[in-house]
Order: C-alpha cells, then structure tokens, then sequence
C-alpha cells in the first residue's frame, strides 16, 4: 500500500499533456504497490496507471523494466504498455522522480487464491517465459543467492527480536544454499515477484500481470519457485499439493520443463523462501514507526523455508516422479 | 490515505450482483478518505465508488448521509449519487460492514488552492445550502461548541507533547467560544468538513463535492468558516485575503448573508479552528505507531486559531464594511 507523492494539478496536466491520450479527468492515488506512488488515471478515452518512481527502484533499471512490458505486451501476453509521449519516450520526470504512464488491465487479484487460479497461473508463466525469450536485455538478479549474505549481516544482530534463534535457523539455511545452488539451469527473463497481487483475473480468465519491477535474468525454474512459495500455501501454512500440481502441470504444457528443473526445485523454492524471509526481515527491522506501508511478516516464510528444507524431491509438489 | 477492509473476490461479486450495474471487471482501493475503505469500482458500463464504512462513522447516521446526497444530487448538486441495488437499497453490508457504492465523479482536488477555485467553491457551497434546505431529516452537529469540551478534557493532560501551552491557551478560548457562541443563525444543512481534497475541479469548473460523513444540521455560516480556514491560509500559515474575498462575494451572489452571519463569522471561524486542531490533537496524542493513517498537523490550526482570534470583524476576511 503506497502513494508516497503528492502530485500538483497542474504539474500532472502538463505532464500527461506530453502523451496523446486526451487531457486528465480524474486522477487518484490507489492502494496497491508498495515500492511506488501508483495513480489510476482518466482521460476522455480511456483508463492508465501513471506511477511514479521512488527511491527503491533504481532509475537505472528502468529502462529494462518499461522495455520487457513493452516487449511482452507486443507478444500478447497481458501486461501492462507503457505508453511513449509524443516524442516516443516511455519514461518521463514528474515531481522530482522518473514517471512513466502505461495501459489499465481490467481484473482483480485473487485474495483467497484457488487451484484453477494456480492453474491459469502456470500457463501464463510459461507463455510469458516463452516470449520474453527473444528480449535482448539483461539485468542480474539482485536478489539471487548472491545477494543475500549481504542482507543476511544487515540483520544478523536483530533478527532474534522477531523470533528467539532465527539468525542461526537462516546462517546454516544460506550456508547450504550458497554451496549447493544450481549451476546451469535454462535462464531467461523472469518476473521473480509474482505474487497473488500481481496478477489479475476476471471470471474465468487470467486478465494481467503486472509489477515488473524486479524482473530479471536467472533461472526460469526460480519463478516457478517463488510461485509455489505465493500462490500454494494456505494462510494457516500447510501447503496446498494440488494447487501446486496443477500450476506446474499448467506450466509444462506450454513450456517442456528439463528434469534438471525439477530436480532443482526443492533448492530453489527453499532459496525463493529464504529471499522473501530476508527483505520482509530487513523491512520489519528497518520499519519507520508510523510510516505508511505496513510491513508483510517475516514468520510467515520462516514456516515456508522450513517445509522446503525438509522436502527430499519435486514430488512433494504434487509431480508424479 | 486509508483502505482498511480487504474485500475477498467472491464477496464482491455477490454483493455487485445485487445491483443492476453489470459485473466488476476492476475494484482497487484508493488512497483517499481517512475514515473509510474507498474502492474505484470499473463495471462494463461506468465507474462507481463502492465505500466499505469503518468504525469511525455511526451505523445509525448512514441513512442521514446517504439520504443527502441523494437529495443533493437530484437537485443537481454535483455530489455522489448513491444507487440503490434492485430492491431500493441504497446501504448493503460488505465484510460485516455498512457498504454502498456511489456515482464516480470526475475532476482532481486541488493540490494548490486559487482565488478561482474559491470563488468556483463559494458559489457551490450557497447553491448546496439552498438546495439542502428542502431535505428533512436532521442531525446534530456532534463536532460543534458543546462537543469540544468533550475533546479537551480527553487531550488536556497531554497537550504540552505537542506544544508547550497549549492546554492552557485551548481552555481560554474555549472557555470564551462556550460563553459567546452564536444563538438563532439561520440553520440548514451543511457539509462542515469542505477542505480541498473533498472538492473536485476540472478545468474552470467546480465537478464535484465529497465526503458528506460529518454533515450535519447546523448554522450555515459555519461551513463558509470551516472554508475559510480549510482553503483560505498559505502554507506558509498567512492569511489570503483575495482567496477570502472572492469566496464570500460569490457565496453571497448566490444566497444573500444576513449581517448576522457576517457579524458572527470571526468567532465562528476562531471555533471552526478550535474544532479541527482538538481533532487533529486527539488524533495525533492517540495515533497507534504503524497505523496507515499519518496524522495531520495539529499546529497548523493552532496559527488559525491564533489568527481569528485577533480578528474584530469579518473586513479581516475582505468583505467591505
């Protein structure tokens, strides 16, 4: 939950006056996304999201962001365009802060996430790894297992404030992790943060994806595991095989899937666990008091780490093996 | 800024389905209105505003505010219109809470106040207690002079945490407001809560008025003193006495001021003051940390009130007398 800045009248007329979209009729700041100020924007024509870029995402990362969304959505896969002003840039300045406009999806996230949910899911996973193959940028994970020793020592010393033995729990988890990543596994462009609330549905139909803004290049197996992690645990933690199942078979359809990847996916779903555990951690630790957005909780994902540590293969994700 | 409730995709269509609007095809919670969870409703046909009532707001004064707009919007107010679902309901029930959904309306608050948006506001706010006057329920104003002692005593003991003084200079002027407190104004239906970011503009023309969750029955010059503070000052904490001006003179064209209002109008204002500063200090002396709503500034109103306490007559606020 976000909207950080406020925008002036008239310094948002003139920006979107750069765009050929007809002049604003209505302007407002929505609840969703928590790294940026996100608006649902009127013209006469039609409906936009103009976002404004804080501090978290890198500006220059953006480049990379607005350009995957245009190259996918010119694939069909539902995801949001970014409009080009009439000057054919995607990527304007408003109050301060790079800004950009793209098209409205009509949906909405699923807040108690089903197994055909998980279905439409897997295969709009596939199809759009299967079309962001031919996007010539790259962009490194940062928050791949590299990343996340340096996280790991930023809450080393506090971590037992949000539960007693936690910091030596993840020091052996990030010890077995860093020896034992894959190598080699296929790599393209993922999304790598596709949780419930990135993703739109209306009836019986996957509407939209959205919130590229940590899309990166890494193992296309990695965001199957951040997906299992998101979508096929219930809220009281126990893990939904049949969601997971179905995602996958759903996934496979469309995108044959090496039995390397599979046999990865305990490891890679631990680590996905651990990843989320370690930034939901830092935010928890790091949390202005007061501040807007409330803090996702830490705990939730220790329980995932767990369960994946104990798994011995891909068949505790419902795959027949 | 709020959004509180997180409405689950099946409760929402159940409760659309029973209005005759079409099916959701978007629902997202915006980042407007402290008191409530505001939904931007999208249906095949238009944009509705689906509002989920909090605590804050009294079950039992949703048929008083509702019934208003109505009245308001028939008489061509450009206020919300709340539509009645297929068996003339206009108040649902949405996650165990009071639910309804009102007409969209276009147009951006304004961020930066004019002397035009005042004057656009002026007429507007005469052309609504005119066509209030015929509406015929009440409801007392629980915010006015006999309910701020109320708010004091709850704040007193800890208002030097916000400012040194400041419990003793509130008593003074409440003690006096209490004491001099206008009697037999004329009276009708007012807003009592106009600040800019219930009001919308597009272009040169005032699109619509929101937020009628304190309206009340009360004197009618005492929503042109909650304008003057709430649209009158500079960020700066001076006085506009243009903005005032022009504001008064076209209220006035529209609905003539007895002298009696005029003559009331600085000690109504020095009270309008008083009102939001104990609100906004309650607020800020009761904010639980980490709640979404940041609370606004309590000092702002104490300069207000200091400011119309040393007025003598209403020429403070431009009017020729």
């Amino acid at each position: 939950m976000a909207v950080y800045t406020e925008v002036p009248d008239g310094d948002l007329e003139a920006f979107v006056a750069r765009y050929a979209i007809g002049p604003v009729v209505s302007c407002k700041g929505i609840a969703e996304g928590v790294e940026n100020s996100n608006f649902l924007l009127h013209t006469g024509s039609a409906s936009y999201i103009l976002t404004l870029y804080e501090k978290r995402v890198k500006r220059e990362d953006l480049p990379f962001f607005l350009g995957l969304m245009e190259h996918l959505a010119a694939r069909g896969i539902a995801c949001p365009t970014p409009i080009r002003d009439r000057e054919g840039n995607a990527l304007g300045e408003l109050c301060e802060r790079p800004a950009a406009i793209v098209s409205f999806l009509d949906g909405m996230w699923p807040r108690r996430p089903t197994a055909r949910h998980c279905q439409l899911l897997g295969t709009a996973l596939a199809e759009m790894h299967l079309a962001g193959a031919g996007f010539p940028m790259q962009r490194p994970n940062d928050l791949a297992v590299a990343g996340w020793r340096r996280l790991f020592e930023a809450c080393r010393a506090r971590a037992h404030e949000v539960m007693p033995g936690l910091a030596e729990e993840l020091a052996a988890d990030l010890g077995e992790l860093e020896a034992r990543w894959p190598q080699g596994l296929p790599t393209g462009t993922i999304h790598a943060d596709l949780f419930p609330d990135n993703v739109f549905f209306l009836g019986d139909r996957l509407s939209g994806i959205i919130d590229f803004y940590f899309a990166c290049t890494d193992f296309y197996a990695y965001d199957l595991a951040v997906c299992i992690n998101a979508w096929c645990f219930e809220t009281d933690g126990s893990f939904n095989t049949t969601k997971a199942r179905m995602m996958l078979a759903a996934y496979a359809k469309t995108r044959p899937v090496p039995p390397a990847e599979y046999a990865a996916l305990p490891l890679l779903a631990r680590g996905s666990a651990l990843r989320f555990l370690l930034t939901r951690l830092y935010d928890r630790l790091n949390h202005p008091p007061g501040a807007f957005v409330k803090p996702k909780d830490p705990i939730e994902y220790v329980r995932k780490l767990r369960f994946h540590r104990a798994v011995k293969s891909a068949g505790a994700y419902g795959l027949d093996s």
